[in-house]
């Protein structure tokens, strides 16, 4: 069994050998050679190896899939920039930026076929299983970021549509890589879903305190400066908290929003959070998530060290930067 | 064997039957509903059907990716009306004026994977067969959008490379749609590429013949105004053509497009053609290509009655309103 490290200099070994077309289609695949060049934790790939090798030693076999699924993920992201407008992505120019939209929307579509044939790079026998596992979570993902766009035009949103929204747009994708992996590794069905869940799971708590560390982080550590989610209006798991108190709290969280973006605007709503006690709650479904993925884990019939390591993997992935 | 027609409405009760998800999604399928009821010729899903029944009366078992296929296609005009900024498509509001440009963009997303699992809804031992021509014809019309992209900003394009462009963009889905077909109709390999070469060459006739008709076309069957592609300065057969000419005629085709859209320019452009006989030659061209389908048809194992049918298909859609 690899580290995570291991497994990502794989990851990253693999995806510089992907040797797309140049020539004639250079301004097709060139985008997609930058957008998959910058880097990152690729904890989604190594969660589909590292599964594969939990259940049957098969991350070999298994490299083509993660690397599907990686590619997916950086389709979504590249498209999702162009509607959101987004700038920045990891420190660079976003692919709409650095070329154009009409680049951005055809190398995207170009990603999302190129990932289908990666994770269908399987043995036959498993082919259907994996696709529609895939084809299942693509859906999952749209619909996840069709609620996020609904809701940034929404005055009200409940918390639980909240979940749902990122339970599809962040927690489907990480299900399906340990489910992916754990198909290629030979698990039975019950131990793939169990899989599903553990990375589905972590995906939803590692997206609310993403969503936490983004007011409440420690700025030297964190990566992305501190408020930004405050200063762009972003519906968090923090602002929706807010909104389900009463009237009186959501005027004052309305006015706090008409202080214009900057460090004033930041400290009032964080203070206005913590009065709420939001910070603490937030931190509570942290963990509720994270406990609901560490029991899959504990259902599946792996042995207790494999267990061990994907404990491990959540708690590193989940409790990043604090 | 059933008539055009008959596939056709197949085709629509099909479409019709879909059943999308509405409630809180009915943001991100709404959109996809109205592109898919659009109508039209369903050229490409009957097609599929008539192919899989002319091997092995298997039209019913090729629904689904006859579904799918014509799914993919109007997921390319999504975006490319899209990357176009096209606001009119058969007769309609585009789906990005009607709704927005992020809802196309997602809409098109969602509509390549619901074709992907439409395709994959064949038996097992040929859905590798299928999923792989499938994916592998996306990207050559991702390539070919490119290529049209490209030229669109080229002062000079050679008359092979546009024929590469239009063979990708337009030949090789009807190509696919011809050999899927095949594929579910249990036809031979051989006879699957023998089809798949038909739907190629009849698209590139297609193609040219529409590029003739924009601009010598009948106005009162084409269904499109004439001369829309001189006053849009598309890059079509006819004006690659006339780039192929010697520098004296270049330099008076881009005077006639200095003059402002309207009939004034149509006219000048149409007489330059005329004088360089390009109308002539589109024809021929028309006719080499169609010969190309016809030497595949031929080629295959089909009875003569059945190869008959292809070629009166084939002639309806290229000789359509002389």
């Amino acid at each position: 069994m690899k580290t995570l490290d291991e497994y990502r200099i794989e990851i990253e070994t693999a995806l510089r050998a992907l040797n797309l077309p140049g020539g004639k289609f250079a301004n097709l695949y060139s985008p997609i050679e930058y957008a998959m060049s910058a880097g990152g934790k690729r904890i989604r790939p190594v969660l589909t190896l590292m599964t594969a090798d939990a259940f049957g030693e098969k991350a070999p076999e298994a490299i083509k899939a993660a690397l599907g699924l990686e590619i997916f993920h950086n389709f979504t992201l590249i498209h999702d920039d162009v509607m959101d407008k987004s700038e920045i992505r990891r420190g660079r120019t976003t692919v709409h930026k650095k070329y154009d939209e009409n680049t951005a929307i055809l190398s995207g579509d170009t990603m999302l076929t190129l990932a289908t044939q990666y994770i269908s790079d399987v043995p036959d026998e498993i082919l259907r299983k994996v696709l529609n596992s895939f084809n299942e979570m693509a859906i999952k993902v749209y619909e996840g970021q069709q609620l996020d766009m609904d809701f940034e035009k929404r005055e009200s949103i409940d918390l639980s549509d909240y979940i749902e929204m990122i339970e599809r747009k962040t927690g489907s994708l990480l299900g399906t890589c340990a489910k992916i992996g754990a198909i290629i590794g030979g698990a039975s069905d019950q131990d793939a879903e169990k899989m599903y869940e553990f990375g589905l799971q972590t995906g939803i708590a590692f997206q609310v305190q993403d969503d936490w560390l983004d007011t409440f982080g420690d700025p030297t550590t964190f990566g992305k400066s501190i408020g930004g989610d405050i200063n762009n209006a972003k519906k968090t798991y923090l602002y929706v908290s807010a909104l389900q108190q009463d009237g009186e709290i959501v005027k004052a969280l309305k006015e706090a929003y008409r202080i214009p973006a900057g460090d004033v605007r930041v400290k009032a709503v964080t203070r206005l959070y913590e009065k709420l006690g939001i910070d603490e709650s937030a931190k509570k479904a942290v963990n509720h998530f994270s406990s609901r993925a560490l029991k899959a884990i504990n259902g599946t019939s792996l042995p207790e060290e494999e267990k061990e390591r994907f404990r491990k993997l959540a708690e590193k992935l989940i409790g990043r930067k604090k």
